[in-house]
């Protein structure tokens, strides 16, 4: 018979096949084929358990385990399937297959639970289609609407309401289908780390008691295209100039302006025309800052927009600056760290309480119900990248520590 | 009946509306479709001129007008028809349509001439398809081979063999089929100046004594892809926080350590994966250094050169750094050049003699003949974008001058 840890690793390992890119990690954006094809895997191991499956209009898939208790409010586990491009097999899924083995071994063994249990795989976490993290959640919850939904664009430019209505969704039921408070006691997700200090202190579980907050800008700087040869240095008005000012200095800002804590990361560029030859007429990159203490964010922030101005006078550029995505840093908690914690005592497991500088998910539901986070350790640190690794030994103790976490809070 | 001025000007308006990216620009990269369709139009208008039209290995167009004299070496005429991405509309048609008109003018009022002409419409000037620029013109002297051919591929990976033999070239000629020594008499080309000092002299002809030499290389960064916000500053490998600050440093070099005719200019940059929330894993862009003396090419070559090592030994990162084009800065034909001014002196048109900060195909054929060319005002100097405009009078003038030079020179 498979073991639990089996039943994970065969799952973990069935989603990653479903990939853009073979051979180079998982890219498995939401509303694609490959994650159409994800989630007909989900549905038949979702049956299997006799779990209540619903669709909602953003594409969240919540899965409920009632057993004749529909009327109390649940206790939600989830994470998402999607991915970045080229990235990990662990990031997000590992929570997602967590939680469904949870619900196989309650089942198996029978265990009685007072409240329903429902996992939500929330669609679109990673931002990957419109550049916006944890859609599906924000949407769930209230916090992006339908209009909102119609004025967000692809990088192709097609708006997020039609890509959600051409994979098949009820668009227009979004706002009317949120989520309400009462119908929630409890959130917990595991989710790997992303950073290297579980790996690096040899420890299997950390208990978050913190997610950083994050803020994203789109930066535009227009210019003035030219033939790279005949335009002497001093007439120029070249926007890449501009940015490459920029980008060094946000790394000075993250670095020295601001807290220990604080990051500050260039990750998209897109030059227009993108020739060699040609000096560039529009550069657009996005800027992504986070932190646990919002002042350093705000610090970063203040400073990027500062510098952006004064790159933009003193070059005769155009330039405009547009959040275009915010979360605030949470604290998580304190009775779901205590029965995790406790949990993780009684078990005699090695943990670390600690904060998460990854947004997730959970950050969006701590406004409607107690939430808290497990992770497990990434090796070397790596996330969003094909090395993205977790050992399956610390998965199957981290869903362990969730079974019994879940066990006390269903039954509160 | 039509004048000069209206055919020039029906020619290179009938040429800019085959365009990949109407409204938005001329783009009409070598082997395209577009290429195909301008090609056609340039085939009918040289078969009613009765032209010896040969279509060599790389796409080069060969048409001569031999009225009985072919043993004796020709006076080329020619230029380019393919653009940049979102280019403008006179940048090489002016120099093509300009020599079809002066074959037209010969044609009609008879001028007798010793010296076949032949007009050579040189494919791949720009480099859009693999980032080399004047590749026809390279090949059609010798200076490019068929197993460089080889070796070379477009963004998509698609080498330049395959895709000139997909465009249903006799690519295999190549080599076989160079512009011998003897077969050249001299050339001229005519172009738009695509800089601004014609239009802030309000001089309506440029004779050009120099062309600008140019350097491009390819500089790749590897660094370590992972999460944005689980990877603090101090433990990143960023290559694109490499690049800004090597990016910056070519602008300063080339506008302060090197010559005052001395330009650097990054125009292309390709980030991978380019996910706002990601740290890249590797950054790739493009350096085009230009100067009519090579001090200048080397001086910022050079500093370019160290400063690479220097941020990627300092920040943890693998570079590399190729040289993918290259060509000296020449003096052009002291002989032509006076048969230019002559002319415009006998004709009393406004002209300067003046270097060329753009390199043209004429600079691959110094080794073999006399070259010389002329420039028509570039409005507000714009060039390589959608803005790029010419005067048509301008031209006209440009074209007088041409066919006065020519007959001159095909006397000789």
């Amino acid at each position: 018979m498979e073991s639990c840890m089996d039943r994970i690793k065969r799952d973990i390992e069935n989603i990653a096949i479903i990939t853009a890119t073979p051979q180079k990690g998982s890219t498995r954006f939401s509303y694609s084929d490959e994650d159409r094809r994800a989630r007909e895997y989900l549905f038949k191991e979702m049956e299997k358990l006799n779990l209540e499956i619903k669709v909602d209009g953003a594409g969240n898939i919540r899965a409920k385990y009632a057993h004749g208790n529909e009327s109390l409010p649940s206790v939600i586990l989830g994470s998402h399937i999607d991915t970045v491009a080229n990235g990990g097999k662990f990031d997000g899924v590992t929570g997602v297959i967590s939680a469904l083995e949870l619900i196989r071994v309650i089942k198996e063994k029978k265990v009685q639970l007072k409240r329903p249990l429902e996992l939500i795989v929330f669609a679109e976490e990673e931002g990957s289609n419109f550049g916006i993290t944890m859609l599906g959640s924000k949407i769930l919850t209230g916090k992006f609407s339908l209009k909102d939904l119609k004025n967000i664009k692809t990088y192709d430019g097609i708006t997020g309401y039609d890509v959600m209505s051409n994979f098949g969704l009820d668009v227009d039921s979004i706002g009317r289908d949120v989520l309400k408070r009462n119908d929630v006691a409890a959130m917990i997700e595991l989710h790997v780390e992303q950073g290297g200090i579980l790996d690096l202190e040899d420890t299997p579980i950390g208990i978050v008691k913190s997610i950083a907050g994050m803020r994203t800008y789109k930066i535009s700087l227009k210019g003035v295209s030219n033939h790279a040869g005949t335009t002497p240095m001093y007439l120029r008005k070249d926007p890449m100039a501009g940015a490459s000012e920029i980008i060094s200095y946000l790394e000075e800002a993250a670095k020295e302006h601001a807290l220990p804590t604080t990051v500050g990361t260039v990750g998209k560029i897109l030059c227009k025309p993108n020739m060699p030859n040609v000096i560039s007429g529009e550069v657009n990159f996005y800027v992504d800052i986070r932190d646990v203490d919002p002042q350093g964010i705000e610090k970063v922030a203040d400073a990027l927009l500062n510098k952006t101005n004064e790159v933009a006078k003193k070059r005769g550029l155009t330039s405009s600056v547009e959040l275009i995505g915010e979360s605030d840093s949470v604290k998580l908690s304190s009775k779901i760290i205590e029965a995790i914690e406790s949990s993780a005592i009684e078990e005699n497991y090695k943990y670390k309480i600690m904060n998460s500088g990854a947004v997730h998910d959970s950050a969006m539901l701590t406004n409607f119900t107690d939430v808290g986070m497990i992770f497990v350790p990434s090796i070397g640190g790596l996330s969003h990248c094909p090395e993205e690794r977790t050992n399956y030994e610390d998965i199957k103790l981290g869903c362990d520590l969730l079974i019994h976490a879940v066990i006390k809070l269903a039954n509160e």
